[in-house]
């Protein structure tokens, strides 16, 4: 079974009342805020030894990544995190050098994000494993979700794409500031980060809105080196895939003040109107397998 | 090295800013609600098999405690909970009809308690682990922390003490109506709820008062069949432990209407006013050990 398909079949009982607007599926949960523009947005993530990291991973960036990925989730969003809390599962005879290395770069982290860690819980476990739970916001505009982009709208992406696996998983910039941007200036239509591959991220983009897409796979921004599988397959790219409107790309190219890449790698169309002839992109990555 | 001196070790340089009361120390971290009497709370706990549960627990049972177990921290604050997103750490041969009866306990005391199952998180993990980070509220009064206790405040305790670790470590109720009833009548001046046993926990709260305790260790209330040493060390009675000022107590007493057992078990007094001859009680749980 793969990872979709375990989650989808563990929740499908789950419901939600009326203060929660979008529980499972998204990048982060979106709640009921304090008025009618401030929303709530919740969300956990978990690095694993000998998974999203080695023994032999310099430490400060094990908790750096800890952290760095959950805020990525909030940069899909258009969010700004606010708080976070950290569980930590520990094996018996773990270096606590280490440990305490690894703690530093998840507090410089918080730190230069602008996020109070508020508390945690200690565990026993045979691997060590990180899980952050981290709760946000956006005030005065309201969330970019997967699932509103419209067929024909241009599809978009920040900085490039593969061999993420030698450096950048470790050291990536969390898009919260283009994201914010692209929230708050309603230029994206729908909005997640690709943490899994295009392979696997796109699809779900796509699923979630209800469309297809056609992906000019010749215009991929490529990371010097990297191959096209590696970027539709490898994954931990952690830039920003959205979508825009065909009437707001002229506003989003003007005021893209980013020194960030921007590349416009295709469209979203109504699935009835995909050729034979138009590719799939292979899968990427399942966390289960 | 202890639980405790670890937390503060790998936690002592963590700062919160103005929108956060609370952050690490209590048992749910305290951040700024959108008015002037409202409160946010944030608490992540985590279960893991063969420490919190075994292969032979009902698997019901074990999604129930899960969710259970954070719960009773929004009690001990008198808080209501409102969100809670899930992590599962699943090894790779688990039983996929265990993990859904995992699940379904786990939804089904969500639904119980009105909490909204928001979103979660799947990694593989050698063993069987199960994470929960919960956002709650205080609405219209303060939550009540550890910190707060004044030397003569008398100390109580609800429901019975040891014997936990044969059933009732996976059937307890979390105490949240009695909970809030003790927050919002402002009768607690201190609370905590008691799941590594009196032995740690109630140090715990003096030490966070900055108060010591004088114990009546003739009068606790022990379940059927439990010894006091058990009261002390065993843990997970997910009982209240708090404090309520002398003048406050004949209110208590009349008003408490709750079928759940109500136990005046001694008092706090200033650190100095600690007798040679009065009794230090045993150590409880440490998660580390």
């Amino acid at each position: 079974m793969d990872e979709n398909t375990l989650v989808s079949s563990l929740t499908k009982s789950w419901s939600i009342s009326a203060r929660t607007l979008i529980g499972v599926g998204d990048d982060c949960a979106v709640l009921r805020g304090s008025g009618s523009r401030h929303y709530s947005l919740l969300k956990t993530d978990t690095i694993v030894e000998h998974r999203h990291f080695t023994p032999a991973t310099p430490p400060s960036l094990v908790g750096r990544k800890a952290l760095a990925r959950v805020l990525s989730d909030f940069a899909a969003m258009g969010g700004t995190p606010t708080h976070a809390v950290v569980t930590l599962g520990l094996p018996q005879d773990y270096s606590l050098v280490r440990l305490r290395s690894i703690y530093q770069g998840l507090t410089a982290c918080a730190k230069k994000y602008g996020v109070d860690l508020v508390g945690g819980e200690t565990t026993q476990n045979p691997t060590l494993l990180l899980s952050i739970a981290a709760l946000g916001e956006t005030r005065g505009y309201a969330p970019v979700l997967r699932s509103t982009a419209k067929a024909r709208d241009l599809l978009f992406v920040t900085g490039t794409l593969g061999g993420s696996q030698k450096r950048h998983h470790l050291t990536f910039t969390p898009r919260l500031l283009e994201g914010k941007f692209l929230a708050e200036n309603k230029l994206a239509s729908a909005m997640m980060d690709l943490s899994d591959g295009l392979g696997s991220d796109l699809p779900r983009l796509c699923a979630a809105s209800q469309l297809d897409y056609d992906l000019d796979t010749l215009n991929l921004p490529l990371r010097k080196g990297a191959t096209r599988t590696q970027a539709y397959a490898e994954g931990e790219d952690y830039e920003l895939l959205f979508t825009v409107p065909m009437t707001k790309v002229e506003k989003l190219l003007e005021r893209w003040k980013f020194k960030t890449r921007l590349t416009c790698i295709g469209g979203l169309i109504h699935p009835s109107k995909r050729l034979p002839s138009q590719q799939r992109i292979p899968h990427g990555y399942d966390h289960l397998r």
